[in-house]
């Protein structure tokens, strides 16, 4: 099987086939691809294409489908769907943590609705059980699906069971031993069971050393502890220890994206996570508010600015450095936080405490600081400048790079202290805090040299 | 088994038991540890205590450990440990990606060295084989040890060959179906097996829709379609379709962790991936260039200031808002740009031309420059500002939005399609040519406003 590209011709052709009502053609073009390429087309389609395309494929197809397709477009497509729709076609042919993802998107009285028209009555009850856990905790991320066996049980009657069991999972990785009430004991490998004789007891090789989280543990927690012990699959436990459920990896790479995108996105100033496709009223309004954010610092900065006006009018070369100082102190803030923030969010913060990682920032900045206003010193004295003004910069520089540096560092630290996301603390936000005292500092060290040697 | 938590009181007890050669306690902590625990611990201790753990633990686990520690850490472990003892000790027990990803590390010579030592020759030549693989390919990611059967066994036959394979491999998660030639024909699930019986032909239960990636696809696009087809294993082909290997997403998930860090690095200002743990000077030369970059850009700005010169010393209130222009723009750009890279990182471009793409930025451009001038507007009214001053800060405010919005948007697209990468024009580098343009733009205003209404 060839994966699929998805181009501007195949979208006209699928688009005219539609208009055309050919659902011959249209049957054997679905037919043979994979549910995320058809949710890949409907991104493409208005409604009412995508919803003629919906009725052309078989149930299993059309609930993959749904798992597939960007949150706005389902919930799109679920609000022109009949409930018994939802229910029968959906519902019942998903995995419960896919199902529930799906029903915890409708209003409350919607979701009594769709569940109480489902058909199968068990897969209801999982639905449920999952809706009442954080959708941020491995509650929140788990499936119900699993394959279990006691320990006291020998390979045959694990056989018999795990057959039964099958039926129910997609995709059989791991079998999970419990003890007789439904404790945790440890895993089972499909390699051991076949390198086993039928005879042999589960108790006697299944694998004690099984890595369970429980269902309240943080969904970053959860992808911080499959990535770092490479699992494929996590199993979940209650308060005393019975297995819950069990958490897939790739449920978990969605996570892993999302808060690596996240922390990308708020250093670059961006609330919420949009993409290119989508609308313009989206991307504006997930912009906006860091913009105002900017603007506000910016004014600030212009009365900071204003309060050496006499000077400038004075010495108007000040003004030919302000952005240029302004600017490296964004630059070097941004550097320290980002470290900082990526540092927190994948765990490999070592066990420095917080003031010998600013001690040893100060070094890296001492460095940088001393690298960068050596040049400024260069600079200004190939071309000229007066002296006042060649030590303005090159002092302000060095201060700006040292002060930029220790308050990038020190400020994700704090907020993470505090529990608050530290990846607020890059983009907008610290560059405008950096530009204001930036100003400051170069204009008053301007004040001084201007009046002792201009 | 609780997960590990590594303390500041865990690593100092290790050390003092490791100073007394207290061996037996050293070794009952060590056993209970999983091995990527013990890598944790080893990048906090001296290479001499971590040498010393190192001889206390059997085979498999000094290979895990080996296998989890980071690049840095490993390298300085293979320099001081004799090349028999890498053979025997390390790559024997090795499955053959990691195996691969340690000789590669080592300089050729030693590689010929490590590779000739080895016990097991048929483990020996899969290295080999690997090592001819781009490192940022599929050949380069994937593993040689899997398990496959041909479609014209029953399951019997196909039980007992896999008995005999499962010693090779460390987890079963699929069995892979090849014809006479070893040419790939699909897959057969666990699930399938479990509920068939013995006599079944293999050819009439495998699953024939296998998505498989040729070995020299790009690592990017391998975590692209095990992301999008929510993938636990990806079987490889050479040119012909023959089975050659196999990558699981444990070793992708580094992948897709590593692009979305390396974009935020590259968007904050950071060559290499660093970490806050990572040596000073590493730390410096991962950020000094790209405050280089950033200083001779804004010191090409102080060239573009000082052609305003004249104005300035007539007017210093336009230096009052010169850093407030300089970083809308620099914002705006960033903005810009991000969504454009991150898109384009995980494939969320849709079918868009790159013209209706700036159009549309161009939309969104128009909306947040409308806000935020009229917002400058307003705050220069208000606080009394000359009319020209209004009217330059307004203006600039407005062209500096639309400007920035369309060059952010406009450059990573170019990047791309030059096939560099589209990370490289956020951070600084847009950052400085925004402030470059928008003080020319800002002081044109000026000069053409105070002109009239000064």
């Amino acid at each position: 099987m060839i994966t699929f590209e998805l181009t501007r011709e195949f979208v006209d052709r699928l688009k005219d086939l539609i208009e055309l009502r050919d659902d011959i053609t249209l049957r054997k073009i679905l037919n043979e691809l994979h549910p995320a390429d058809i949710a890949e087309i409907y991104a493409e389609l208005t409604l009412d294409e995508a919803k003629y395309l919906y009725y052309l494929v078989d149930d299993e197809t059309a609930a993959d489908v749904l798992v597939e397709l960007s949150e706005d477009d389902r919930n799109e497509f679920l609000r022109v769907l009949p409930s018994e729709e939802i229910a029968r076609r959906f519902l019942d042919q998903m995995d419960s943590d896919d199902a529930t993802d799906v029903v915890s998107e409708l209003d409350e009285e919607r979701q009594h609705e769709v569940l109480s028209l489902m058909g199968d009555i068990e897969a209801a009850g999982d639905i449920v059980d999952l809706l009442s856990y954080d959708e941020d905790s491995a509650g929140g991320l788990m499936a119900k699906e699993l394959i279990k066996v006691k320990e006291s049980w020998n390979i045959v009657t694990c056989l018999r069971s795990m057959r039964r069991q099958a039926k129910d999972v997609d995709e059989v990785y791991y079998v999970y031993v419990v003890d007789n009430d439904g404790v945790l004991k440890g895993t089972l490998s499909l390699k051991n069971m076949l390198l086993s004789h039928g005879d042999t007891l589960i108790k006697n090789i299944y694998d004690e050393d099984t890595i369970s989280v429980r269902a309240d543990v943080s969904s970053e927690e959860v992808s911080n502890i499959m990535e770092k012990y490479n699992l494929v699959v996590l199993p979940v436990i209650d308060s005393i220890g019975r297995l819950v459920g069990r958490i897939t990896i790739d449920d978990v790479v969605d996570v892993i994206r999302e808060e690596a995108e996240k922390d990308y996105q708020l250093a670059s100033g961006i609330t919420d996570d949009v993409e290119a496709s989508d609308s313009v009223w989206r991307l504006t309004r997930a912009r906006l508010p860091w913009l105002f954010i900017g603007l506000i610092g910016g004014l600030l900065g212009s009365r900071v600015i204003g309060l050496f006006e006499g000077n400038i009018s004075t010495y108007p070369q000040l003004a030919f450095f302000m952005t240029l100082i302004a600017a490296m102190g964004g630059n070097v803030g941004i550097q320290s936080s980002a470290i900082v923030v990526q540092s927190l969010a994948n765990g490999s913060m070592g066990l420095d405490s917080n003031w010998r990682k600013l001690a040893k920032e100060l070094v890296v900045a001492l460095l940088n600081a001393t690298g960068l206003s050596l040049l400024a010193f260069l600079y200004n004295s190939v071309t000229g400048s007066p002296i006042a003004l060649t030590m303005t910069v090159t002092c302000a520089m060095f201060s700006v790079v040292i002060f930029a540096s220790l308050f990038g560092t020190f400020l994700p630290l704090l907020l993470n202290k505090f529990n608050i996301d530290p990846a607020v603390a890059t983009g907008p936000f610290i560059t405008t805090l950096n530009d204001i005292s930036g100003m400051f500092i170069y204009l008053s060290l301007g004040s001084f040299f201007f009046s002792m040697f201009g």
